[in-house]
């Protein structure tokens, strides 16, 4: 019998490899290969191709390899040794843009999909799972009457929530235009972060909540009832980026937060972040309830202040940054990349600020506007929260 | 002012073209195009193709389609109607294969991604979001004594949940070989299926577990401490398949819900099922545990009796069997398609069963042993529970 088990199971996976979807490797090329120093190879079986890029988000070369043809008909490319991070990438096969056919670890940003790659030994040890004690992320809607509609938003709970009735600090953390409620999860890689900073002891136990800033969208693309017809675009800038609904309905989401966890309902136990359109959010977010937060983060904010507007979450804003400072914070960050297009903006808010004695840390980092950077700030920010 | 904020937003979004990830689609050609008869017109701007197919996993001509080039220079390839139902496809150019480049929306089945679109009309409009009350998605790790780690599964929680004291039933639904925790909900649609048809009337609110049954991993391709170096490919099936462990060890998984969720812990409002490899362990589960579930479904069951097996899980199989008819449950349901290369040892299992009188529901499809054929067997399943 033990031999019909056998030949019933190779039978079995004979017949497997003939049905949907079933993508063994054997045989396949190898790509891409993180070497020991920090270079990466990606290789490519393209018989046809004529000519054959990768392109990718590091910052050698501006993330550009053209790839040779070797004479076992694999077309492939080598880096130099890269930084530790998390890296995205496409081939150009011939003009024609698509992910790496042999790597089946993808994320899509914005409107396109790319294949990924960890380089360790650094920043990417945090954004990779180990084995420590992991978190919860659920995908919940909340009702908000502002928008007339359910929205969709992540949260991670850490891995503690929920053993016992304790209570713990929210940090909401909110993304880019183009983004929604997964980026953070997917691209920012928040929950594998918040694993490991908790394990080691550097942050506090604390909800993290991913909301949708795009206010007339209930959720990211492919989610709503709008489904493959809403394509992934950058945000509608003069409609949802800067009309400030968003910020103003923004106790809806902390209202649903704190009704629904286990969560310290206080300013000392709550924190606002975000990146790009996300800062710009937090920072009116905050100006607009200085009574909520006592950390605020602005990740490569995407600031524009209109001192003249008459719309109500943007309006004398002096004074709600006055009023800011007399209610008092713990932390407000301010981090920006020195090749970001908006480094001139920010420059100036922070001479603003500098004019009002408005205090703030300020970090700048290398490179512009690009996840990695976001994720290092995050890495920075989060083990100051709470503490 | 006004002038001013339009000049810099678009400025903003002109720099945000340079900026990373950015995916505007104007000017690109529209793929996939589902047109009002079922039809679906796939194009690709390739200009140093020779030749373009597009292979995807509907019935008709085997799902390829060899894709012309117009005198746009965009190729082109329009399939025959379609019935209703969620495809995925890729385009082979040259030999090499990958998703569609405008196309943002895509699934991971096993080792390889796909593009996807769906053609509504019947089964697919229950794929797809609705303007519905949402249930909550939930990530979360359990405990596996047996396994020696912790072990990650996804969670559907009904719509209602929450918002009282309200208990539910609970329904197990289980993936197949060289599937994870992730593939119901990503290739099932079993949120949104389930929140349709809570929405309809059709189904009882209920929580769906969707464990990983390759007993040996702790989670997904990419979500374990193995990072990218665990490639997905089908399960061992001489090892994770076959060995019993995760069978036996279910009650694990049974515990670990009924503790952190609101269940109605008996019988009574317990239902198993899965597909392919899922069908085999719901079985055993179902056999080894007969107080424990009132509905098992088989979906396409890669069913392997072995009568003469030591091991526990497995061994006295007809015994268990009639003790699962003594000890009673509401409903045994089996589905496969007409073409799956599991027909036969399914045909055999129900001799085996129509022998000793055991009672079943015996579904039979087309196709063959696909995700739509798992789609629409849930569709048909989901809405006989609990009532």
């Amino acid at each position: 019998m033990k031999t019909s088990i056998i030949l019933f199971f190779m039978m079995m996976a004979t017949v497997a490899l003939a049905q949907q979807n079933v993508g063994y490797r054997e045989g396949a090329v190898v790509s891409p290969q993180v070497n020991g120093d920090g270079s990466v190879t990606f290789r490519l079986r393209a018989d046809a191709a004529k000519h054959v890029t990768v392109v990718g988000d590091w910052a050698t070369n501006g993330g550009k390899g053209t790839m040779t043809l070797g004479a076992d008909s694999v077309w492939s490319y080598t880096t130099p040794a890269l930084p530790s991070e998390m890296y995205t990438y496409r081939f150009d096969i011939d003009g024609v843009v698509g992910i790496d056919p042999v790597n089946p670890f993808t994320r899509r940003d914005v409107g396109n999909v790319f294949s990924i790659f960890y380089v360790g030994g650094g920043s990417a040890d945090y954004y990779q799972v180990r084995n420590v004690k992991h978190g919860d992320v659920v995908e919940t809607w909340y009702h908000s009457d502002a928008a007339g509609a359910d929205r969709r938003l992540s949260v991670y709970l850490p891995p503690s929530y929920g053993e016992t009735d304790k209570a713990y600090p929210v940090f909401y953390l909110l993304h880019g235009s183009g983004g929604d409620e997964t980026a953070w999860l997917e691209l920012g890689h928040v929950a594998r972060i918040m694993d490991n900073l908790i394990a080691e002891g550097k942050a506090e136990p604390m909800i993290v909540v991913m909301p949708n800033g795009n206010f007339s969208k209930q959720a990211a693309p492919g989610e709503t009832a709008d489904n493959l017809g809403f394509k992934p675009v950058m945000t509608n800038m003069l409609g949802d980026y800067k009309n400030g609904a968003y910020e103003m309905a923004f106790t809806e989401i902390v209202n649903f937060i704190d009704g629904k966890f286990k969560t310290i309902p206080d300013k000392q136990h709550r924190a606002i972040a975000g990146l790009s359109m996300g800062g710009f959010h937090s920072l009116y977010v905050a100006l607009n309830y200085p009574g909520y937060f006592d950390y605020i983060g602005l990740f490569s904010a995407g600031l524009m202040s209109d001192l003249n507007t008459t719309r109500e979450a943007y309006k004398d804003e002096d004074m709600k940054l006055a009023r800011l400072s007399q209610v008092g914070y713990k932390l407000f960050w301010i981090g920006i990349g020195e090749d970001d297009f908006l480094y001139d903006i920010n420059t100036e808010f922070r001479h603003r600020l500098d004019g009002m004695d408005f205090k703030y840390v300020y970090h700048e980092s290398s490179r512009g506007h690009i996840w990695a950077n976001w994720r290092q700030y995050l890495l920075i920010f989060a083990p100051q929260l709470f503490k």
